[in-house]
């Protein structure tokens, strides 16, 4: 299933996009995509059910688009997961997965602006795979089992502010603004998806492809990804997992690098989970 | 007012200290003591009204206690706020505040168990003062101001395993652990604090006081801090800022250094604010 969030910002509706691409209101059905609604199978049942009979209202194609889930408990990173970017950066694979969380308020809608902070040196783009729990998951040590607690995944951009990481001892001041992670169009349960170590990802800025790469050259896959972090804290139904982005970014291009600049227009799919476009706006520097 | 959260975990009912030191609740009045009751004045009114007239039903003083305020939406930390504090740890005092994330899973109540990692190495105790936002702040230049948003005060244990620091890219290995935010007592309205710079906090284990200090050593006072969060992330209604620690952390001491192992019990008071007793448990690595 392909879910979705439709409506002005903080009004969201649930829905659902079915096979003949029309979009379907699941408000009688549940009243939010949500963690409570991902770790409830008989709900999700309910809906596919619904779905099928086509019995469900039509909503009108021309509303806004939302983030499809709402606000999620937690918002984690990881960084260098993809050796091609790691490499492009000139930094080393580390030895156990670098972790950084970002704040909930950073979530966007796949269609709204990425607003660049006041002071924007270096803005950058950073296509990823974002895994949703639909299960709770406490120091699981079996990758194939925590691969199993997956609610869904969506298309992410991990907005980055290089100026605020480098030289930092955390990576807040990087991550943390309004609008840096825009996910979506849809949520996609795992059982549409498949496999999700074979997903090409993509990323063009104005048009011109800048990142390019496959989930299948991912460091650490996803069931690892989410056992490790398992290991740390308890992940929940809802949170966010954002699992690396590979080569193409902004800070590894020659100078002067073309970080994001107001008016830029941002397009980043990732294959079977929609296509996001978003506009740099705000002024740098 | 002193507000706070009685019963099991996850099945907590809003409540407040009565002048007489009864606990009352407050279930007709509000259904959680969270962000939209911090941020909502008229609502406040109406529950320091309803205690003036004595009419609120008892509680049972024998209950659980849980963490003031449900679930943040986030908690934010400040590391190197005490000059005395960085000197001990031989860190310099950084140009901008050290801001850092942890996870909302780590909230637990203030007698609820400090659970050592596996693999504990270097679990550490930082006495610090914990402000609740109870007002929206985004970018917000005037810390008079960002003070004015202050929705409550808490007693606050920001409980760190170090080797999950030192070296590492982020905090966050060092700071995720569940029950590694151990809040309250109670949440402490500002009107009843008065000036938060003039707190004296302490922070004994096993009944030998290893921290003493005083919010007003902090380097970045309550507004600054909040002031300057604002700048890199929207703060909303019922987000938790952890606001430093002073001197006396174990990894400031000699060898061998006290760091906590089973069967510690910590005590960690806020002038004002309420004493916590916790209880170390799970055996360090």
């Amino acid at each position: 299933m392909k879910l979705l969030r439709v409506g002005p910002k903080g009004a969201e509706k649930p829905a659902a996009l079915d096979d003949s691409g029309t979009l379907r209101d699941l408000s009688a059905l549940t009243p939010e995509i949500d963690g409570a609604l991902l770790g409830n199978p008989v709900a999700l049942a309910g809906i596919a059910r619904a779905l099928s009979f086509g019995d469900l209202p039509a909503l009108d194609a021309g509303q806004r688009i939302g983030a499809p889930i709402a606000r999620p408990g937690k918002v984690i990173g990881v960084g260098l997961n993809y050796s091609d970017h790691a490499a492009a950066i000139g930094a080393a694979i580390p030895e156990s997965p670098v972790v950084f969380l970002k704040p909930g308020t950073t979530v966007s809608g796949p269609y709204d602006a990425i607003e660049l902070p006041r002071g924007s040196r270096a803005t950058d783009h950073e296509v990823e795979l974002g895994v949703v729990l639909g299960q709770r998951l406490r120091d699981c040590a079996d990758p194939a089992t925590a691969l199993g607690a997956v609610g869904g995944y969506v298309t992410a951009n991990d907005v980055t502010e290089r100026s605020g990481i480098a030289g930092e001892p955390t990576w807040v001041k990087g991550k943390s603004y309004d609008t840096f992670t825009p996910i979506g169009p849809w949520l996609v349960t795992p059982d549409e998806v498949g496999e999700p170590h074979a997903l090409s990802l993509q990323l063009w800025v104005n048009g011109e492809r800048r990142q390019s790469g496959s989930t299948g050259d991912m460091v650490v896959g996803v069931g690892e990804v989410l056992a490790y972090l398992s290991s740390l804290m308890t992940l929940e139904p809802g949170d966010l997992v954002l699992t690396g982005t590979p080569a193409g970014v902004a800070i590894s291009k020659p100078e002067p690098k073309p970080y994001l600049r107001d008016g830029d227009v941002v397009v980043v799919e990732v294959a079977g989970l929609g296509r996001q476009q978003t506009l740099a706006t705000g002024v740098r520097g």
